[in-house]
């Protein structure tokens, strides 16, 4: 038996009923030319038949004297982790999305090892999909996602490929190797909390430690910029029911508004973020005077020689009080220049302490179900980086990969986006009663993009 | 706000992550006879259009200084409670239950009413199924059922029958006015515990109370008889995930049976459910040497003079050691009168006394975790009786209706039994790590009545 990083264990103490802590992704495949009717039916059969997981999906967890451990599951039941499962006419995206939803609101046994991979059939247009589930314990969702690029292949015409479950790894823990790069709240987080307690810390420990941080933070002139984020409807505590929505938009289309106004891609899905954001809470009579501020892990390494990937929290204004797309634009584009100018002006030390005084009064909620009175920031937007190249697994082509990520209390709506081949491809994870009808979300990003565009001319 | 009852409140302390206290039923209806290829998406359409529940679908729970209250959802939200879904193909029985088993493995969300109905198309045979799914706090099985016979109707040219979360009732909770007739485990056992505590009690009260009794039933040597349950695989630990099986059968062929044996239909039930968990235990190489002892609510009413409906919980000795089924049907039904005439001879408070002395150990099991040396019976086998005539929902008529129970720590296996038309509804629940491959008690129960069909000659 393996004891649980101290990391890892946090999920499992964060963990409870209105705030589960698994990670998500959707993958839609187009079927194979050749595809016939027994083609998901086959699929299902061949999947069933790889019965015997590797690490880490072999795990289950063992708690002893209130630790966690990993130990192989000696009683491993494929029939529990892998399902077989049909949308009902018809079958369209949004049917999809309603039954995703529906399984990301299930908390996981922690008796098993804590995965599930659902094959989906019967989805329109001869596509079926896969959403894969994992404990954030076990699997971070960058983590998960470069093992199910790795499962999958470039060439068309490979066959014979396993699942995921099956496939022998000899790594070290994914997490590991990922490290401050994962760059979702949950998970920096619980790097915050290790920090402060560094040994494995008792709760109350975490806390005070974190109180600390809050604590510096209300006596340093400097630091207080980073407490302005509004009260909102985004920041409430959240309730065990999960809305994911998800679309892919065209990559051009970002880079020729980013183009037009000398903006990175990233600049350009903050401010298309920021607009979907204002059309949202508008609908809902919702917007706070005061803009929305994002927290957005970020490249800060400036140029090619930088070995290692240093990567920052920016916090970025949206510009959600802005009515005008353009200066909204101009705002945040100029909010993230200077928070990432910010962090390259700082120690590495000096970065570690900003980026915890951001996280404290998230991980001050987490832990204590108080809200402090400052809120560093309102949304979590992450762009992670996908392969460019379309895959295949078993010659289905897959078309769009979607992560589906973590609400927590305080902070309701996370939005995970990842670049595959030649789109975005946007992945909306909240508390469906905290956020009433969010799937509008993506209609307000396509009006984001298309007001940049007229405005851009392009 | 009104405050839960005591025995509602238990439901919801004694549910754990691997014990979730809901209970369940899955109706499978045949299409009606003019119905096209739209009929489900109709369907579901029509019923989503019933937006608004009535009482007790519209009641959520509150939390105030550790009681739990009912409030009404000021923001209710159908497509939460109300799912449409499909089977993968091929659509048979096989696949209904798994997505029934998976279904009711997941823990309910108590920020919202506490119900699910889920609409099944994808059925092989023109047939589709609804899932229902409560939590034992806001209904108890056979009051749930009842309230499903009630929203159908006899009549199969009956048209736009709302569903049962849109049925105006003018009714007291339905627990009341069933009280100590429901019949499940978990029913009982928290009404034993209310017993013992009276008022609101505290967990170490109730616990302090249950002690007594068993401390009661060591000193008492003719209590001493109901302690003969043998330890058994049914009666471990377990964890979150169920598996569900269900079959009909006919009524008559138990008829014919126990008219050969001069037995009742109840008898040649328990009889066929020894013998399928004896053949189930001997294929996990785990039968015990000593009898399996089973707990089914029964009425002891001796003529119809007697008003009211007085239900023993009385323990039979399934004779699971023994290999010929006639000896072990005639034992079973000795074993079953004896019990039976035990609870004639005693003064109402004298039984309720008994009850309580063969639950406590299962109570205290199930409120400390602890489990005491002695175990009064090995599984809960309730037969609940049901409508003799057909039943139709908008033509649609229903072939089969199952209970979906609730599994136990210490009764990983829970079987209940509607009669409905001239079918006898098995259904069974259980833990299915604790139980693997427990479907096969299907085949189990159709050898077991082939067994004793063949020794009756008929």
């Amino acid at each position: 038996m393996t004891p649980l990083s101290p990391v890892d264990q946090i999920f499992l103490w964060l963990e409870k009923r209105q705030q589960p802590m698994h990670v998500g992704g959707l993958h839609i495949f187009s079927f194979p030319d050749d595809a016939d009717a027994k083609y998901m039916t086959e699929l299902a059969q061949q999947l069933r038949a790889y019965a015997t997981p590797q690490a880490p999906f072999n795990r289950r967890l063992r708690q002893r004297w209130g630790r966690y451990y990993w130990d192989t599951d000696a009683q491993f039941d494929l029939e529990h982790h892998f399902r077989h499962e049909a949308l009902p006419k018809p079958g369209r995206i949004r049917e999809l999305l309603a039954h995703v939803s529906a399984e990301h609101s299930n908390l996981m046994d922690r008796e098993r090892p804590m995965w599930e991979c659902h094959l989906i059939e019967g989805i329109r247009g001869r596509r079926f999909a896969v959403y894969y589930k994992a404990h954030h314990c076990m699997l971070d969702g960058v983590a998960a996602m470069r093992m199910c690029v790795k499962s999958y292949s470039f060439d068309p015409t490979a066959t014979e490929m396993p699942p995921i479950w099956a496939i022998s790894k000899d790594v070290t823990p994914a997490r590991e190797t990922q490290a401050p790069a994962a760059g979702d709240l949950v998970h920096s987080l619980s790097q915050l909390v290790e920090g402060a307690g560094r040994q494995l810390a008792t709760v109350p420990t975490l806390i005070r430690e974190l109180g600390k941080n809050l604590l510096k933070a209300r006596d340093d002139s400097d630091a207080g910029l980073i407490f302005r984020a509004p009260p909102s409807i985004l920041n409430q505590r959240i309730t065990g029911s999960r809305r994911f929505a998800a679309q892919s938009y065209a990559l051009e289309r970002f880079k020729a508004i980013g183009k037009a106004f000398q903006a990175t891609v990233n600049d350009v899905v903050l401010a298309v973020c920021g607009s979907a954001l204002r059309n949202y809470l508008l609908s809902r009579q919702a917007l706070p005077d005061q803009p929305l501020i994002a927290m957005a892990p970020m490249s800060i390494r400036q140029d090619d020689s930088d070995s290692g990937n240093q990567i920052a929290m920016i916090l970025a204004n949206l510009g959600t009080h802005i009515a005008d797309p353009v200066r909204r634009l101009e705002l945040t584009q100029a909010s993230a220049r200077e928070s990432k100018e910010r962090f390259r002006q700082m120690t590495p030390e000096e970065a570690v302490n900003y980026t915890a005084l951001t996280l404290a009064p998230s991980g001050l909620n987490l832990l204590t179900g108080l809200a402090p009175k400052w809120q560093a920031f309102n949304v979590v937007i992450s762009n992670v980086p996908g392969p460019n190249k379309p895959l295949y697994w078993n010659g289905a082509r897959l078309e769009g990969m979607y992560p589906v990520s973590i609400p927590v209390d305080y902070a309701a709506l996370n939005i995970t986006l990842v670049s595959y081949r030649d789109q975005l491809e946007f992945g909306f994870t909240a508390c469906r009663r905290t956020l009433p009808s969010m799937q509008r979300l993506l209609d307000y990003i396509e009006q984001g993009i298309a007001e940049l565009e007229k405005a851009a001319g392009v």
